[in-house]
């Protein structure tokens, strides 16, 4: 499917090396050593001998242009990240996510950005960088992948993740995968892209300090300030201060949770309130709930497990995943028997079981929600089991949750959840610790990203008590082409940046059309009226049919079906009346007369599709 | 429509009085004075001098039976509240509400609850009892006035806003209000109820004190403890201890908070907070969004307009309702000159100008969403307007609120929500209160209701940290028979209490194989496929007709359309060859296989009817 094959980068020395076995097999996998870098984005310029870079190393010593940045997606709304810089006629992209359905979009599987700025200028693209391994940040890169063969840069969890959900779209064998570390430099052409450790719900997230000939751009991506973090690397603080020195023209920062005062609480707490709990449990099984990529959760629930000498199960697709791979890389540490497969918990006494599963959404789908609802074939709760829901309901997923909590109470097991005993703290930097990366990274330009538009706005009112001038803020919307240098910022221009949604295997084939009649059918069903016609008499051969769904239950509403298809007579014989040839006028008038007959009557209103058909 | 006209019990002496014109001319209202109800329930029960009454009065002296509650709504959910008092063969009703629908009801406009049971038994209910006027305590009554005409005691905002509703549907002429100050007491045969007075984000609110030969019951409606309430009328918590000190046989107590630890702040906090915005929205336009029915909530918004010096206007059907009905019974205290119509707001500055209107849920067509969205007719944002939104999400409107918010603030209005500023309170007690209940109260048995499972379970937590036995916490569904008496308790059976769906002015006729369909509907939209066979000799007369909706946007999918009728095509050959002659084959073939044919295609799962017509 990719359309354009570009050749592989090679602009730093690298060592090979891979990280697992079906990576192994299959991509083209680079890793970059810490000191394999020049640290100075201008020697790496140079180092990168291609013809391009070459081009552009000379213009560095011309009076620098701006610098375009340009989000294609993550502005306005929770998820689907991703944005272009460019900078002369070089790209690059960071993150390329997607985000979910929601009562908006029925029957839609994914939502992913809309790619037709980027197929345009496929050709300036030199690289994707991704900041870590969540869906709202890798979530599209197998669609981008589909349009065209960018080389990847990310840390090695996160190419790890990236190389499983590959693989599932069969686009692992010609993926360009570079392992990057935190603190290396990747310089393609114009740009040098450094990484830069940062705390998150997931390990090894970097934010990326980027170097341009118009001036250093820091992009936090999602980032906490966790001090004491399950694997004991703080976010690089320092790092991002010796950039603020150095100068840093733009900041592009995280704003989840610019609406939360304070601090959000270290990792570390969830295990304080898991030791706490693991021993309330004492003789009963232990069920934990918990997003698959927060490895640190999971770290510390079997590390809690082990104290207790309990076993380890896991449960749900996802979970098995994830704790496979991170296991295999070494994030998940492990004693030798502790984790055992799901199907074995019935050979060990229940008070010796901790179950980790997926499901802390109450997804439908899920193994907590198949546990809950006793469709789960090997878990069947016992009076007196502990489940810890250890995750906060996402904004739109509160009934969902509900619904699991009290089935699981109605079951008569105990049930953590939501703010209980600190079972869950957020991956991302509440407004004191948003405060911090603005005071030390101190840019002259501030663009509040990852949020909606009151998200971004309570990010920019911090700003603005700390003193930055309106002016130097910047809320833009997906699209806008914001061009920077250390003179001026404006938006020049906007490019196409909408949503594209994927139905099944239909990638952008499902519009506002059929959107709007998904949601007309929701509301009232169907009601199709068909009539046969003769094509060359023109003559109405049969009586209306009427056939309904998801109207009213039609064995109950014999009487009703039957007034329909008198209404539809009546309309047909007054068209035959008034000698109406056109078989659309048929049409609308069987769907504006059914419509009103069943409005006046019902109060309520169904689709209406006449079918007429010619013989 | 009421298909049992009881005859009014008049067991209590009562001037008549009336409350508005609208109930003067139609309703059949008392209004009962403080005393002229004796306090104690055996009196009145002999004063009442109907057959059945002394029969029971005479009764009292036996030992007594045992007294059934049976809610018939509100347990395992929020909404639809509704509780069946039996003792003998009497009844009462206390409360009669409606839920809102949910993304499991597509299309539907309101839920009410099962009223089979209380069909079955109409002839012994005496009367039905309201806490206050909330939909999800009065929503359900005019649809159970459709099927009996019940006597209806409450209080006097209550009955008002009742009243309205009636109005509505068309119900007031026959109904029998009665208005009854908090204090009084109704004695209906073997039933005492006596109102007391309790605060909730609505005036004039009470709970229950109802006295059987059984026991007294105390069911306490929707509460929280406001020492400092907007009218000054503390809940009266002496006379639920002076109950608790003559012995509570049970307590039926608000669970809707009872997740929350600590106390709900008073309505007065939410003043102060006013104040503060206010004054920082000096020489801007003030929008605020509240629910329609908080009278204290507007009350302080007029009071604060007053100070400074700004004229009110108001938005939204309900809103308009409420304050001209609570202005009139003199809940609303507004200065003479401070209302102003909607549409004269445009003659005013902008800076001497209050908006009161709904939407604070984020509804899609209340006045504050339309403001929102440049649809409203009068208000047209200003930048720089002022939107405080003095509400809570309701838990699965989180999504629409920040659509609203977001919008405002792309329109560059300040927007003040949710936590921020204490610009809400709830008006529901948080867990101190409600141990502060049953602690007064003291029953011997506690059923915790006005709750989904979670609620009920955290509820019932709270008695037993209070150290009362879990043999004496009862929790139970709608639908449960649960008998009383000093001796013991115990649920001795089940009765229908189910949901009842109301579509339009369909009530009922939507069950689950509609809502089934519908979802269906909206996850995949539906491919109708058309055959015109020859009744007399079987042929099929035509090629199949495709038409979809929903599915694909068909203009751009005609290759689809065309695949699809060919696979049809085959399968009607198929079934001709195979000597098929049963047209139901026909249907079932072609739907398994387009179904199975486009799921291979497609990887989706539309509706697929065929609709086959003889000629």
């Amino acid at each position: 499917m990719s359309d354009s094959k570009q050749k592989k980068t090679r602009g730093f020395s690298a060592k090979k090396n891979y990280y697992n076995r079906a990576a192994q097999k299959s991509a083209d996998l680079e890793i970059i050593k810490d000191n394999s870098i020049p640290k100075k984005a201008k020697q790496s310029v140079n180092k990168n001998q291609n013809k391009k870079v070459t081009g552009h190393s000379q213009r560095v010593t011309k009076p620098a242009k701006s610098v375009k940045i340009i989000p294609l997606g993550g502005l306005g709304e929770i998820g689907k990240n991703i944005t272009l810089y460019e900078y002369d006629d070089e790209m690059i992209l960071v993150d390329c996510g997607m985000s979910f359905p929601d009562e908006e979009t029925p029957g839609i599987d994914v939502v992913i950005p809309d790619f037709s700025y980027l197929l345009e200028c496929k050709d300036k693209i030199k690289g994707l960088f991704i900041t870590h391994g969540h869906e709202d940040h890798i979530g599209g890169i197998p669609y981008l992948l589909r349009q065209f063969n960018v080389p990847i840069y990310a840390t090695r969890l996160t190419v790890a993740l990236i190389s499983e959900k590959l693989k599932e779209h069969k686009l692992l064998n010609e993926a360009k995968l570079n392992v990057v570390k935190d603190g290396s430099t990747i310089s393609l052409g114009n740009f040098s892209v450094e990484f830069i450790h940062v705390n998150h719900s997931i390990p090894d997230a970097v934010g990326f300090a980027i170097t341009t000939p118009a001036g250093i751009i820091v992009q936090t991506g999602d980032f906490k300030i966790d001090t004491t973090p399950i694997d004991g690397k703080m976010i690089d603080l320092a790092r991002f201060g010796e950039l603020g020195k150095k100068g840093v023209l733009a900041l592009l920062a995280d704003s989840t949770n610019a609406e939360r005062p304070g601090y959000t609480p270290s990792e570390r707490l969830v295990g304080n309130s898991l030791e706490t709990l693991f021993s309330k449990a004492e003789g009963h099984r232990i069920i934990v709930a918990t997003f698959s990529s927060n490895i640190h959760r999971i770290q510390q629930i079997i590390d809690q497990a082990v104290k207790c000498d309990r076993k380890v199960a896991v449960s749900g697709r996802s979970m098995l995943n994830v704790v496979k791979v991170a296991a295999e890389l070494g994030y998940l540490k492990v004693p030798e028997g502790v984790l055992i497969e799901i199907e074995t918990i019935k050979n060990y006494p229940t008070e010796k079981i901790v179950v980790v599963t997926t499901g802390s959404q109450g997804e439908p789908l899920s193994a907590l929600h198949r546990i809950a609802f006793s469709e789960h074939r090997q878990v069947e709760i016992i009076p007196g089991d502990m489940f810890i829901i250890s995750a906060t309901p996402i904004p739109g997923n509160e009934k969902t949750v509900s619904k699991v909590v009290n089935e699981l109470l109605k079951c008569g097991a105990n049930v953590v959840y939501e703010k209980m005993y600190d079972v869950h703290v957020s991956g991302h930097a509440c407004q004191e610790e948003l405060k911090t990366m603005l005071g030390i990274v101190k840019p002259k330009y501030f663009i509040p990203v990852h949020g909606e538009q009151k998200h971004l706005y309570k990010h920019s009112q911090l700003a603005e008590t700390m003193g930055m001038s309106k002016d130097n803020i910047i809320i833009v919307g997906n699209g806008s082409v914001v061009e920077l240098s250390n003179k001026h910022v404006y938006t020049s221009a906007t490019v196409p940046a909408g949503r594209v949604l994927v139905d099944g295997l239909g990638v952008g084939d499902v519009g506002s059309i059929v959107l709007r009649d998904r949601k007309h059918l929701a509301e009232g069903g169907i009601i199709v009226v068909t009539i046969v016609v003769d094509s060359t008499t023109r003559e109405v051969l049969s009586r209306p049919e009427i056939v309904s769904r998801g109207f009213v239950f039609v064995k109950e509403s014999e009487e009703l079906m039957l007034q329909i298809e008198n209404a539809v007579y009546d309309i047909i014989e007054g068209c035959y009346r008034g000698n109406v040839r056109d078989w659309n006028i048929y049409r609308t008038r069987i769907k504006d007369g059914v419509a009103k007959f069943l409005y006046n009557k019902t109060h309520r209103s169904p689709m209406v599709l006449p079918v007429i058909v010619e013989i």
